[in-house]
């Protein structure tokens, strides 16, 4: 079965985020003052196969804890969904 | 009313995204071959004060449009909720 993951890693509340800062400046430098806390964080999608949909979401799991997130720093989660073919 | 808004910023289907294959080319290391299309883009969320939910929505609009996302290259997308302060 065709599996589609949509993935965000974002940083943890605890840690600064610089970025976060430097977009909120411009967003304010556009006008908008009343916007805070803008925090940045990476999405991630891909799509891969997988037997059952317990096993699609352990491969996200895996492949979120171990190459798309830095868990001293960051959090993530995710979605995944069946991919149906066109023809279907 | 406070607001938190979640935007999603994409490349376009046409553009070519190296930073995706790079990180295809590392799951693929990890053993999870299956794996396909990756794409990479950016997540983006903040907390604002607006009237309406429909302003809330506008707001989100403008800053996707003129700042987080370049539209020649970007699709954006982003999801408005109201923030309930705790107290009530």
């Amino acid at each position: 079965m065709k599996y589609h993951a949509k993935v965000i890693v974002t940083l943890r509340k605890s840690i600064l985020d610089p970025q976060g800062k430097a977009v909120e400046h411009g967003i304010h430098s556009l006008g908008f003052t009343s916007v805070e806390n803008v925090r940045v964080g990476k999405f991630i999608e891909f799509d891969f196969e997988a037997r059952t949909y317990e096993d699609a979401k352990q491969l996200c799991t895996e492949v979120s804890d171990k190459l798309l997130a830095n868990p001293v720093m960051e959090d993530f989660t995710f979605v995944v969904e069946e991919k149906r073919e066109r023809s279907q």
